[in-house]
């Protein structure tokens, strides 16, 4: 049976680490501050908007959100984006997505000051990203993989990961992460021609396709480690990951659980990216 | 023996490909223009510029070289930079990299205008690429390989590439060119552990690692493709690629050579972007 690699350790680690920062920071006179930018209310959005509030709290950044109406017209929207921008009391701006249709994610993009983007949407923190420069801000859910790894001490130098999807929130930036540590990395995805065979090669399996337990032990190399970045909604309701993972545990040697895994650590990693940007400010 | 994959081949069907747009744009009254940035008299640049400038000459693009003293300071530079950006009778710029020491690359890179960055260096094109968003404009050398998979048919989707080299010059942006094509997409690098193993996984395999001759027999499948990106010169003083092309030549079914392989086709991209700017403009 795989050991459970348990994202909620790996959080409560980042909130001890982040809360001595921020108190740094409020020696300093600095209150850093997180704004949230809602489109209309969206059950998803509020419920990563409470955990990011939440994890604000506990170490001390302050978190303000700005509701907008769900038909908001896009120059409205990016008015809005661009006060924040200029606001010098905000230091990370998070703006929940998929934004609605009449607002155009590259408007978005290209409109939120790159030194306050702290889940790395802005061109500017892709390129960083791509890469390698460390001075930028990658998204929070890949950061959060490359987290659990670090806390784990898990060795990526040389080693062969395979990554599972190509998004440009989770699968991209993970791959060019993990080849910033030295890791050979496989980019699979949908197309891919014997999917599990090429998951097999992994000595560590990143699976971030976005379909229920589709990753079954057969995709497992045995003693591999598998971090499952899926959170998907499962035949009877219950939330569940990329992973199937019974199947994924007998074979695996370490794995992360869902709930309770990467989705753990990601609202720490925000607020640990806030803290660093006031740093930087 | 493996079928050679002539570049010279793909650079002629280019030309007439290019000469076609530009002379479409010449009716409309727009000579399209290529500013060449060059600091001081590097052999290495001035051969490349030479090529450049024969390719430009071929396909009727105008192509102008700004000759700048080797130790020119960053700020005028930049300034040389930023009135080529504003000059509308300019349409692409190359800046010749190296740069001498006392400017940085990421100054040149941040200040060029990404509507005219042909090769690829801003932050923006490279994000554009990192996302396989296609307005962006890709180096020529990672789009030179991807031309001659095209001009040979040569299919990607599903098949297994093999990268060696991790550089945001070929290798980073080649894997993402890649993947667009729907590839499952391998990044190797001198930290690969069994380098000679992985590349023996590849279907096609890239070799842009930047070392004469490194790559030998024992690192190509039988049977794949394999595409040449390194400029090296031999013990003998000869120019050589960064495959032992004799050894691979007996194992792949087709391989680029070196001279008349991937180089032969970047400066003909390199005018296909310079006219692409101008369409766009």
């Amino acid at each position: 049976m795989a050991e459970i690699l348990s994202g909620k350790t790996v959080a409560q680690a980042a909130v001890n680490d982040v809360k001595a920062r921020v108190d740094a920071l409020l020696a300093k006179g600095v209150q850093p501050k997180l704004a949230i930018m809602r489109f209309g209310a969206e059950p998803d959005h509020v419920f990563y908007e409470k955990g990011a509030k939440r994890t604000c709290a506990q170490v001390g950044v302050a978190c303000e959100v700005t509701e907008l109406p769900a038909d908001i017209s896009e120059a409205e929207a990016i008015n809005t984006l661009k006060r924040l921008n200029e606001d010098p009391s905000v230091h990370g701006i998070l703006v929940l997505q998929p934004a609605p249709k009449q607002i155009s994610a590259a408007a978005l993009r290209y409109a939120i000051d790159p030194r306050k983007d702290i889940d790395g949407m802005s061109p500017i923190n892709e390129a960083k990203v791509f890469e390698g420069d460390p001075t930028g801000f990658p998204p929070c859910t890949p950061t959060a993989v490359m987290e659990i790894l670090r806390h784990y001490n898990i060795p990526l130098k040389g080693k062969k990961v395979v990554v599972v999807g190509r998004s440009m929130v989770v699968g991209k930036p993970a791959a060019m992460l993990l080849l910033g540590e030295h890791a050979t990395v496989t980019i699979c995805h949908s197309r891919t021609q014997d999917l599990p065979g090429e998951a097999r090669q992994g000595d560590i399996l990143v699976a971030a396709i976005g379909r229920a337990k589709m990753i079954t032990r057969d995709y497992v190399k045995p003693g591999a480690i598998v971090i499952d970045v899926g959170i998907n909604v499962d035949e009877n309701g219950k939330m569940c990951g990329d992973v199937e993972f019974e199947g994924a545990c007998e074979v695996a040697s370490m794995i992360t659980p869902v709930p309770g895994g990467v989705g753990s650590v990601t609202t720490i990693v925000l607020a640990k990216h806030v803290a660093r940007a006031a740093e930087m400010a």
